[in-house]
């Protein structure tokens, strides 16, 4: 089976789309990768990239465009409303196919290496982290670029590759593994923010829920209906078909319906197994069954 | 997209593997082609090949295929006990993914040309069929290879392509076009047999139910089952949830649960799409959407 590696970075400008252009262009050029998508959110002032393809080719292709990135982003002018502490501010591997996480690690880690050489603070997360407090990417980057300076003193914050001195210029990078993200959303047909509010609480991890859902309740106020937005973050310990029909149980405590759901964004084949052989009651299904995913070797 | 074809002709030699293999091996031959699964049954004395690939080379290796097959295989010394009227008895081309029903016909056609060049009766069927009672495989096969020679002399069964006489050496060939199968089995917990007899009879065509579905109710003995045994002939006209709801629902009148389900043999990802959709409640997904789809391009 083809290894698949998928790069996600999140990178520094989102208004010189020009700029942004010449960094996916790095990507572009490595024949082997696909690039899924990438988009620019002026207000974030922040790009987002999503590429794959086999594990050298990735870490090739995001080389460049992370050499690129550093080279034209200057952070002493940044300004956004989206957290960021970096011109390459967080690039995320992650595992599609054939891959296991310890290959994905030893990617991230070249990947770190090289960002390191380039002169700028990089710290491992997730599945990557060298050390307890660096595994969730808020707490790496609380206090933002501003911050950063101060914290480069912090014995605690020694990065993990890289100058342990402050690179104005470039800020930090963080990067490591991490497991397909998918986001879930499941639609109320009521206005009453309360109830959502509520079911999110009772399926996500911080308040007793599951171990791997980030949930908020939100209002829908264009359709007059309310939401559970989430986020699963290991698709394979806490699959959709159970956190889904968790949400409809809650929700008829208050005789409230579901009224439609959203997958946003890629899906990994992976996340889908699970629904299939959750509602048809399939026990031995394997999705090599599937005729097109033939085709991917 | 990149368009794929599948192919699955039905040879009338499941005894002698080496002659088989030889027949294989000219799709072997096709790089471009990707062999899903061959194989063979002693009792029928007939072989199934399932492989798919750009409608061009499939072709190629289809013509490839039959023509080892009819230079190989005598139909004058053939027993079996499966229905079969040809050296190259049937060969459906399936459409998978981007490719349109009347572009497959146009390959069948060419393909059903070339066997009449061999001096073989070509009939076509299912979608590619040319007038009324041509399109089911089981009318133009009616009384099998022992029927062909009087068959050929009556004006309603004037071969499409190929040679108006008797062939004795290679019969005649069936080909068409016809949309991917998907065989899908409920098994239900009870012994009653009689029970599965009458989901089939609530579900299937014949008898009223749904116009896409072929269904025979099963003794599964050592299980202590039973089994309503489908083939949905066109997952998309009849969808793979709605035929599963009402066979658990019919169940429910008897008090009968569904133990299981099995999915058998290769399955395309659009046949599962309805099954997300429904169960999910999801309404605007695209398969596009699945991240392992983006490599097939």
């Amino acid at each position: 089976m083809k290894k698949i590696l998928l790069c996600e970075p999140n990178v520094s400008e989102g208004r010189d789309l020009e700029l942004v252009d010449r960094v996916v262009d790095q990507v572009r050029q490595v024949r082997e990768v696909k690039i899924l998508d990438y988009s620019s959110d002026p207000d974030h002032n922040r790009s987002v990239l999503t590429y794959l393809g086999e594990p050298a080719s990735v870490l090739e292709a995001t080389k460049a465009m992370a050499a690129k990135a550093i080279e034209l982003i200057d952070m002493t002018k940044h300004h956004g409303s989206h957290p960021r502490m970096g011109a390459v501010d967080v690039v995320p591997f992650i595992p599609v196919r054939g891959i296991e996480t310890e290959d994905a690690v030893e990617i991230a880690r070249q990947f770190g290496r090289f960002v390191g050489g380039l002169g700028v603070p990089v710290y491992y997360y997730e599945d990557a982290a060298t050390r307890p407090g660096r595994e969730k990417l808020p707490s790496i980057r609380k206090g933002q670029y501003e911050a950063l300076e101060a914290k480069l003193t912090d014995p605690a914050w020694v990065p993990d590759e890289g100058p342990e001195g402050f690179n104005p210029k470039s800020g930090a990078t963080v990067t490591g593994v991490r497991f397909p993200l998918v986001a879930f959303n499941v639609n109320l047909r009521t206005t009453d923010i309360v109830i959502a509010d509520r079911i999110a609480r009772a399926v996500r991890h911080i308040n007793g829920g599951y171990r791997y859902v980030r949930a908020i309740g939100l209002a829908l106020e264009e359709e007059g209906m309310v939401q559970v937005s989430m986020n699963l973050v290991n698709y394979a310990k806490t699959p959709i078909p159970r956190v889904f029909e968790t949400i409809r149980s809650e929700a008829a405590r208050y005789g409230v319906p579901v009224a439609g759901t959203e997958l946003v964004g890629p899906v990994p084949l992976g996340a889908l197994e699970e629904v299939l052989k959750h509602y048809l009651q399939v026990h031995e299904f394997s999705m090599d069954q599937i005729i097109e995913t033939a085709l991917i070797d």
